[in-house]
């Protein structure tokens, strides 16, 4: 308690020692710059008790630009999609105390903090403030619905319990009980994202004394489609990491490579691999990774995951190539990852509205018909084909790029027809009892069947579509594909033999 | 056609523009080098139709320097080893049209483009021109030959037909049918090439109007023993990619890592986990990657792929420590890669002359003894090794390397001597009926056999030769090395109980 | 004979062409230091001879200061921890004869060379002159304890013998006979280091003519427990590659990386996966990498794994974070690693000390009960925990550390239970005679059981501790761990049948 007003009277002497410590060149651009008081209290405690985050926060555009220069920019070059000026910033830039208070009264995790309404999680919804354009897109998207895409999915939910729960070994048999409380947060959802809730205030020990804190279930979490006690779902930070909220660490691939790599999506590792990914190797420290809109050779030489999938790009007269967009799934016309087999993108980010022939909340049946109603059409697959390929023709000629393409369509009935053969054998071990069809994740011969479609036919289509080999051969590519077959089939005559 | 017109008519006014639009600096520099008309009229389109590639273009040496500037400097510094004067490029730049015109009598895939007859690839033979000691080098290496020493050699050609062909499920049986049309080309021959044929012409719907151009089967492709439409093999871009030509991207591992990876050839994985590729990660950014020749410790302080295999190499005196090679075995003796044993590497690149003793295409017999008539001698074996240490001891020991060099060897004989004993155990199943060697790759205990060589005893070589320890251990090494002789009898014996 | 004498009369000519020959700026630097005369002579002949060291050297701080300014920096600033000026190396800085004379008398590798008497190896002892305190620390650590960690461990022992051991197929079953000479080296002994003896001397040709030098045995190496000719254990060398004794190689996470990495210890592999290491590997270029202290958010803005294990960080007003530290558990409380749990640390480096309640060099029990009179406390468990969050909480709050942590224990727990449930199957199969317990290292159903401690287990703590998902998910993760069991229960059934 002596702490905090000791505290709260050093908030009226820190601000000046704080500016008077900016590095020269940051206090002429900051100059004519104002933080709130609200923010300069934040600073006055975390510049020394988090240092990292308020050096980082320095260094984003958020510390260097208020919100009236930001809306003046001309329309290509705009990083704030909001036209509206916010009165209540003012002519302050965008410092702690903007962000963490938005919004509050939706905020289950607003809290008094040294006499300040503090929310814990600045979700997107928050971000809308300035970005909204950029949080629509995002909420209509499939990473926006990762938990429920994954929940409500039988064979994802199946599959997740499955690989997460207790096993025991009791009476010569392997019991599956209840879920590990962690295995599920730590695995899945540190990429799909955890809900977060509330659960009372708790009290903390730190350097300035004990204080109240609201009590975060499944916090730490950054997965793209958390669900944040506002109710907003999704996370910027997922991409644009706190607190500098860099749009060159959101561009560069090691972003994208922390959830999409191998061997499951190894949209990353096909990628590094790949002519493109060696380009971006050996010359990305001369690329610049900032500038918008992003000029095609100007700015860089090589395609990285967000110019391909996402960002504004121009060429050097200023003529889009590309729009920007924050639904990561709208160039694209075909869903490789195999569930159980490739098939057309959704129309909705939301898949738990689908409805195969059977049913199920799957985009394909068991034996790969389409649940073409809730898939995009072929006029649709086309339109997005032609605008990747813009992308593409910014380097290669237009054969160079169907051909590519066309390429790509065969790979996947290639191994959409690999797959039919492992679902047939697997349809073999259960007709002949050899499996129990009841749980179809927990069995040998079914783990295999998973590893066709999950790892070997995936790693082939990503293989396909960014070029590296390495993929479509031997790291879980044809090799793989095709010795899974002999192995099931070798597993089920042995299971024949001894049953008998 | 109104397009074309369009399009001819603006050959003579956009190249003022494209001068007018090069960055300040390169004005300077390229003030005095004159751009050919006909490449003035590639850029008049190309730099709003591909701008990817123009750039590309303009940071490549290609754009800044003549033939004459070239050839007249001094000899360790060249960069090209035509010593004529190609008249017809007189004091011009080499801009698109003269490369993408050379020779065009022997390219099947010479058109008329907007007027101009042009090759839609450039070949080996057209680098030819201005690199001909390069060319031939390269020609006489085993890349050249990729192709036909996969397709004639027939342990390679049935592992090939068998990894990549439709397999179906019928009637209680794998059956194996005809090759999937892409996966082929899109594994194996993505690296090792393709052949590209014309097929024809066909019509494309582009921005400036509908376009003939040639059809190209297997096209695109950059493998390293692709068969072009002239009938040259290799392509120049598997390593100095499109349209920068860099020496710089040639000479970074991210290069050769495109194919020559885990698990089958992990040369780049473990360069990476070495002392040498922690080094290269570390400094890198410090390194001159452009300078010929390229002095050892001035210019890189730990080698690379290039450094150690083909660059020509120089210490701070001027001496040559290593010539330039552009076969890229000319500084090798032993060939790690099992094909099924290590040995000796062979005097050819074309290594479908090759016989054993059971007269099969293979540098081994199925048990281990040398095709040596056929594999370099003990004494080029011996000089081959005084050659590479040569770099080595620019910063080791004699004693050094020549201890790392024996361990190698003794890696060899104790790897080759596990391979055999799988090899045995493969006798083993055959012999008493539990598998079919008709086709010796098929079968699941064939798939452990195969994975004892192409894999873990690949593997340990590399990790051998190039000190990166973990393939030597876990990571397809001797865990996995000796695991598989245990699952091998494992198999074996369930296979015969079941039999009974 | 001739080409000494010729040697040895250069060395009074050639300093001066050596100095002459730097570069300007560093001739500034050095003007006023000295190199010793001995120095000299040994930069005449190895500028030429191996010049890619001496310029390593030239980089090094050891070149460019000498002891005493070294000593007279302030307090947090210094990079050696001796206040005692050392007499015989005076105002001169530290060359090539500095630290290869030093000890000699305990140097058995120590020999004459063109009259200078020179040990071959400079150990942690010869470094300990002047960083006395890194020195003592490293001693103490689990690192210079690896040979006999690793030997005297029951566990370990036997599972390098079993996988490095010649295997030969006879009588229809497979023999393991001795180890392979090099396969042990090559593979565990290039981490945990080799015993390096000299077996007499030896004679080897060279560019100066024959010359005898120490005839080493088992080198090279640069593990990190390396037994030296001098009786020292470890290698500085590790870590600071020589000759530029670099810091920030040391600081880079490759560097740790060349040894902790999937699948037994993926701990580089995590932390790329990380949004630290992606932060790391977008923003590295501009960090500073040699500051010593090292300011967390002005030198660096996310960690790397020496800031989080072992370097002295401060904050921007210079108040310290965490001490520097060479024994590299000392800010651990658990060991991840699986031996066959996870455990507390143990109290002593060295962890042949350690008896279990069955009498056995190991820290649990084979059913996971800790050997706990020989592991830290639970206060010295907590005490370290503050010691890490601390570091966390530079950038992070209180709660988002301790939850992180609590995960961790979470994490170890199911894990720790997941192992169980895999050595209960095994003892199954012991117990039913279908595997010998003799070697518990070498029959399939053993090689499961290891995998699941060894390889998933531990890359699931990993994932954890540093928030990697796919090591927690797909890579050797829950999907794998659950996986194995079943695998396990289906090979006991298989054999349990075919036993019949």
């Amino acid at each position: 308690m002596r702490n905090r007003i000791l505290l709260i009277s050093f908030i009226f002497f820190v601000p000046v020692f704080f500016v008077a410590s900016l590095p020269t060149k940051e206090k002429n651009i900051n100059s004519a710059l104002k933080l709130s008081e609200e923010s300069e209290a934040c600073l006055d405690c975390h510049s020394s008790v988090t240092p990292g985050i308020v050096e980082d926060w320095q260094t984003s555009l958020h510390s260097k630009i208020n919100l009236q220069q930001a809306i003046s920019k001309p329309e290509l070059e705009k990083r704030v999609s909001s036209n509206k000026i916010q009165e209540k910033f003012g002519d302050k830039v965008i410092g702690c105390y903007e962000c963490h208070s938005l919004n509050a009264d939706s905020h289950k995790d607003n809290f008094d903090h040294f006499g300040y309404r503090i929310n814990v999680i600045v979700s997107p919804n928050d971000c809308s403030t300035c970005h909204p354009i950029e949080a629509t897109q995002y909420s209509e998207s499939k990473k926006a619905n990762a938990i429920g895409n994954l929940e409500e999915n039988p064979v994802y939910h199946t599959l997740v319990e499955t690989i997460t729960s207790t096993k025991e070994f009791k009476n010569g048999k392997i019991v599956q009980t209840k879920e590990f409380e962690n295995a599920r947060s730590e695995s899945c959802y540190a990429c799909h994202g955890t809900k977060i809730e509330v659960k009372g205030m708790r009290s903390v020990e730190t350097d300035l004394g004990e204080i109240e804190i609201p009590n975060l279930s499944n916090w730490p979490n950054h997965g793209v489609g958390r669900i944040n006690p506002d109710g907003s779902k999704g996370a910027c930070t997922s991409c644009h990491p706190r607190h500098s909220f860099s749009i060159e660490i959101a561009r560069k691939p090691y972003t994208c490579g922390q959830c999409h790599l191998e061997p499951d999506v190894p949209a990353y590792n096909v990628y590094k691999e790949s002519k493109h990914g060696n380009i971006f190797e050996s010359k990305k420290e001369k690329w610049n990774w900032t500038n918008v809109p992003w000029t095609v050779g100007k700015d860089f030489s090589a395609p990285t995951c967000t110019s391909c999938h996402n960002s504004l790009l121009v060429n050097s007269s200023g003529d889009i190539i590309a729009e920007r967009s924050h639904d990561f799934g709208s160039r694209l016309w075909t869903r490789l990852f195999g569930l159980i087999y490739a098939h057309p993108q959704p129309k909705n980010g939301n898949t738990s509205i689908i409805r195969n022939k059977d049913g199920l909340i799957l985009p394909t049946t068991f034996t790969g018909e389409n649940a073409s109603e809730f898939l995009i059409s072929k006029e649709e697959q086309s339109a997005r084909i032609v605008k990747m390929s813009k992308v593409c023709q910014s380097c290669h000629s237009t054969t160079y790029a169907s051909n590519h393409f066309k390429k790509l369509d065969k790979t996947i009935e290639e191994t959409n027809k690999m797959t039919l053969t492992a679902t047939q054998l697997l349809l073999e071990a259960w007709n002949a009892g050899l499996a129990n069809k009841n749980n179809p994740f927990d069995e040998t011969i079914e783990i295999k069947w998973i590893k066709q479609w999950l790892l070997y036919s995936n790693s082939i289509r990503y293989a396909s579509a960014m070029s590296g080999p390495d993929y479509a051969a031997f790291k879980n590519g044809w090799w793989d594909l095709s010795n899974n077959l002999a192995e099931m089939k070798d597993w089920i005559e042995v299971h024949k033999k001894i049953k008998k």
